[in-house]
């Protein structure tokens, strides 16, 4: 499975607020960069913390970018994935609509009638983990679904998870010329962090962009 | 007064771990970069969090700007200064090393006995504030000590009160190649943060330069 992580963040690594609700941090030029890279993916995903603040339905909004997938025989979006231990996910989230397939990551923690009321809206559920998904795991089942390549749009939380299974193979970050501020907002990698130095996960730097009023940073991991 | 803010951070915009333990997050040209930021300025400024967790000197490390200042009739090394309400810097901190002066920004709450031992070990003591240091007061003394521009190297508390202050003019940050995570470790900026974007600092990206494995940002705000 090849792990693509993007995410926009200020100069000060925050994803958004404290109130952890939706900000605009990047512009046009950085939101169309990111459609193309739902375009390429197989599947999208976020956690449920990120899914429950921003009810993001994760589909390509450029149709030519749609078209090109099926003419390639791929299906115009692709496949929405949360990582949603407690399927908390309501069954009206935009997540679920029917643009595009859904899989819904459980672990063992989650209650039989939420994930047969996530069925009945259309999802596929993945079982996988005891008390908090097991990311591994339930990536070895969505290959076995198909899907070979994500696009992980956060949130912090997630993030780090993926750092820590060693998931990631690449890492872009919009950073926004601005400031939030805030010992409790949500970061690019939260988490419970690392504290030996040779644990950080050492990234090679790819490429620096200039892009809308910020820059881009491309790493591989 | 003129405020630069200079610090290194991870990509998720860590100054350090959870612990608070100092990290190498950048190399030696950077390091040379901060040096000569140094030799710039009237006076280095950190927080007392920074002060109380690596020690620091905060002194120029490369001899000929020192001599450099000192040509040009400056003391070979800048102020020291430390943002420090309750006078908490221990007497036996390198800042308070004869090799430059030093300024204790303290507030109300600052003890007398306290103050005094300060004092006893070579530092300026400038009272402004009741609760914690005021920090436009107390540069406006600054001032009037002869220091026209300070350069902060953090830690994110700090940070966060001057661009809430309205104090910071430039901004640096080398940015490692590395994620270190965690929600509870302190980010370029802390304190209680921006909510409401329209008052979000704005800033201007006035440079991007690679350096050692990372990349160096530069903003004016
Ligand atoms: N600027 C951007 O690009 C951007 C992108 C995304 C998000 N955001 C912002 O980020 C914030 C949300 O981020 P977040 O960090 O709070 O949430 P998040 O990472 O989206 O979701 C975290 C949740 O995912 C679930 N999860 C399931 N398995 C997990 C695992 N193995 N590891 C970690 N989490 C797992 C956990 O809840 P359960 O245990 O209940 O399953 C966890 O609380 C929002 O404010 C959003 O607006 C911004
Ligand atoms: N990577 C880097 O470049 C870098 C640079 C600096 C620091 N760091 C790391 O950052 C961490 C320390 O950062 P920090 O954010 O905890 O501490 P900090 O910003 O250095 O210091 C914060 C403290 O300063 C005092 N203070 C006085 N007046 C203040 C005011 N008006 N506003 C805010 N604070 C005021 C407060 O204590 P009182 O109320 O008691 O006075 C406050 O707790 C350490 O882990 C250090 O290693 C890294």
């Amino acid at each position: 499975m090849h792990v693509h992580v993007n995410a926009a963040e200020s100069v000060d690594g925050k994803l958004s607020t404290r109130e952890r609700e939706q900000v605009a941090i990047s512009g046009p030029e950085d939101f169309d960069r990111m459609d193309a890279l739902r375009a390429e993916a197989d599947g999208v995903v976020v956690g449920v913390g990120t899914e429950l603040a921003d009810d993001p339905s994760l589909t390509v909004t450029d149709a030519e970018r749609r078209e090109q997938r099926e003419a390639e025989g791929r299906p115009p979006n692709p496949a929405r994935v949360v990582a949603d231990s407690r399927a908390r996910t309501p069954t009206d989230a935009e997540i679920l609509g029917d643009e595009a397939v859904t899989y819904v990551l459980v672990s063992e923690r989650a209650v039989k009638g939420d994930i047969e009321a996530l069925e009945n809206a259309g999802a596929t559920v993945i079982v996988a983990g005891e008390d908090r998904v097991d990311l591994p795991g339930a990536f070895e089942q969505l290959e076995a679904h198909g899907l070979d390549s994500l696009m992980v749009e956060g949130g912090g939380e997630l993030v780090f998870s993926l750092f820590d299974a060693g998931l990631v193979d690449r890492l872009t970050v919009y950073v926004g010329s601005t400031v939030i501020g805030g010992r409790e907002a949500p970061t690019l990698v939260d988490g419970e962090g690392f504290t030996d130095p040779d644990s950080f996960p050492e990234l090679s730097l790819t490429g620096v962009e200039r892009m809308d009023d910020g820059v881009v940073l491309s790493y591989d991991v």
